[in-house]
């Protein structure tokens, strides 16, 4: 399996053209955050917003967004329970995550079912966390599966693959990713990430090992396919890039923390445009 | 069109006379802020706290109190149901700016035009975002429109002027400002200004095109018309400053929040004054 | 009139003793804080933690909460519509602050009767803001009048003393202090403190005139009498230093922010002890 | 007593295996934070997330879930009413805390009890602050005793060894905690650790003399036996990394607030492992 390179961040983020405006970066949706796992969808906001997207907006539950303007009032907030106000947030965007703390209620799997089945043409979907559960428990069609970026674990990729964690091998993967016709980041102590092409991510570090780094990805990869060229391509240099960032600073730190690597993505970024 | 030079921040941001008082600096009151937009409000309050007003005020719905006050505790709040407290605190304001994150409900409007009719003989207006918008589907008079300041980007400018995109030249938008009377902070890759003189503003970064740069500078300009000479001329400065800060922060990042131009703005100002 | 010294500081705060726990450094209780001016007693309460109190609680409105807590996870929270928790945890402190951010309204006259009515013979008053103004309205009498420091500025000390801004001449403030019987800290370009000793605050710059400032200087009086000496020369070390931090701060700065004059106490505290 | 040794640190803080994952690196469940002091079970989770514990869960009264994701939006948050939730989430709990700032109420206890009482044979919690008081007051059994570690100070052991602060000799002590046949951290201005052996933590300033302090001791206990060997040993560990940052962070601070021992942690952890 091919290992990702550096090459791949200087091929991806662009220098942004001189003659834009906010949109020309992109819309994103994020979708996510229970009464229990309000955080989640907070830091993939943020890796959202510090990766450059021109306007994200969060679709959560009412009692995430105090915390959600504390720490990032970049972002725009929609609550979950206003389905007129999802429709026309959803409904302009051009990449949407789902799954981030979303919970796996009637409720949360009606609100993935609503996305997905209204997917566009140009639309781009990530499903992640209780996302992924859901699509496995009950399976949906998406009207533009190759516009779909899964983000599973190994547990979650065994729920949507059928596939048991010990039969993960790169053939048995890239067999189910088949079917499945989209983009699988399966992510472990080397995440690999499944598509037109396999290849593995050479980084990462123990120190990333920590609750809310998936959702940081996540967030990344959202805000790297807003921006950039919507392809599998731009998948890897957000995965890459997560990584680098990770590796960077646990240098000198023993643990690091989802939301410093957001922190830190604004010079990252600028290094390799 | 004349370009704006560095010289109008000496200009304009005079030393601070040292026998003052927090109300020598101006009593500024932002309205914005639904359930929906909230961050708008909070980016536009941090600005014009970190700009130097002397005294600031949101008035905004109460879901964004404490998000607020977690990030900025030096601004005062008021919850915009309670129009008692509203007509108490906009009446001995300096500056008032409507509009980040306003939405354009028939509340928002009542608010809008109970602020506007009643704009005071020395109390300058900034008008900006959805209060634009809103203005120019119910068309209102200004008392004062000559203390109006608006900061349309260009889709917002096509509604209120009438002019679309193509034609917002820059005799077009000077005709369209003369009728309006008032000073317009016409917002794009290069912001221009118009009023009794037109500038353009050469500054500016690709980096600064992300949701809430325009509350942000919507903050900048109420803080310096709330502090400074209330003039056009301190409406270019605070222009010319907000792209200056972004610039210098693009140096080593990707994308600059507008959360870190206002925590920038302190120092910025040191420089020039 | 003497001007204040360096020298009060190395004077005033001592190095802690190596045998001591949290309560060796003082119970402060904090009350203020309406729903229009929370961020006031949350500035207060970041002074009073950050200057090295033991212990400190807020009694406040409930919508204040969590914004303190956001900021400041170090104070204790009391909601002031509990009656039963305030007797209990104003009994036990040291010092008790009343005033940031209040209000007038008549429960706020209610909650600062009954602390004032309650005061015990250990226990110092600071009082600030509105409470000053409601104090000027209803005058009360306090148990021990030698153990309260007002901290008006010029137009609260019209109000308390009766004396006209014109007339608030060195002499006049004296006997007003005297008839008073407290410690008094008059704002303003140059503070004034009168007591025993009539001192000048020599220090002070424009780039602190914005809103929370005073604020912040109460917090940090409380927060000194409550682990030094009870005295009125710790009051002039809180102001004297108060000063010469924003001065510090101001040499780089166009404005200096309540906040990051708390944010700088420990270090500063530390130089002088 | 033994004093404990900068050894410990290297001893105990492992280098993270290279193949793992947030699971490997422990679960931990913190229970407390009352509508009074929501600030002691946020300056826990802070410490347990940045000790580098795989997946934190605070279980809290519902008013403090905005401020805990304002500022550590990495923990998972179950409200303290939904008894569903809580026993899904202790379950699977390597380590639960109990008591920052959890109070003394009936639901208080039930709470504390319906933790003991299913305490799980692999499973270790620590008992801190109210939870010690009630723990004194209404005796419980707990299954694994050995595996319990209590946080006391002098005053709170007194109440649950029977013994006089006058009394609390090394020799009575240890008596005290064999009968009870769980490890003891009796916080002191010289910290002791009483188990199989007897420690004394040389190192500790009064600069750390703050409320929370405790609350961040308790996070890193927590934290330490969450993703290392469940032992006393990891116990001497946490107590002296806590002091040690302590000591260094007071070179230059009057007063160390407790959640900068936290912020330095990952840090300090890296140049042990």
């Amino acid at each position: 399996m091919d290992p990702l390179k550096e090459s791949i961040l200087t091929q991806i983020i662009r220098k942004r053209p001189e003659e834009s405006h906010k949109g020309t970066f992109g819309r994103a949706v994020l979708v996510g955050g229970s009464q229990q796992f309000g955080g989640a969808i907070l830091m993939a906001a943020q890796a959202c917003v510090y990766g450059g997207t021109g306007l994200t907006t969060v679709i959560s539950d009412p009692v995430n967004r105090s915390a959600l303007h504390a720490r990032v009032p970049e972002a725009m907030f929609v609550d979950w329970h206003r389905s007129d106000w999802i429709d026309s947030v959803t409904e302009s965007a051009d990449v949407i995550l789902v799954g981030p703390g979303l919970g796996e209620s009637k409720d949360n799997f009606d609100l993935l079912q609503r996305i997905v089945t209204h997917q566009k043409e140009h639309q781009w979907l990530v499903i992640d966390g209780s996302a992924i559960t859901l699509t496995a428990k009950y399976p949906m069609t998406f009207p533009y599966p190759d516009q779909v970026v899964f983000t599973p674990h190994q547990m979650e990729w065994q729920r949507l693959s059928g596939l048991p964690i010990a039969e993960q091998s790169e053939a048995h993967n890239q067999q189910a990713r088949e079917k499945l016709g989209s983009i699988v980041v399966l992510k472990s102590h080397r995440t690999q990430v499944y598509g037109a092409q396999s290849v593995e991510n050479p980084l990462g570090t123990p120190a990333m090992a920590t609750g809310g780094m998936g959702d940081t990805l996540a967030g990344i990869i959202t805000s790297f396919l807003a921006q950039f060229e919507r392809s599998e391509e731009t998948v890897h240099a957000a995965v890459y890039l997560h990584s680098l960032i990770g590796e960077s600073l646990a240098k000198d730190r023993y643990v690091v923390l989802p939301t410093q690597i957001s922190d830190a993505l604004p010079r990252f970024m600028k290094q390799y445009s």
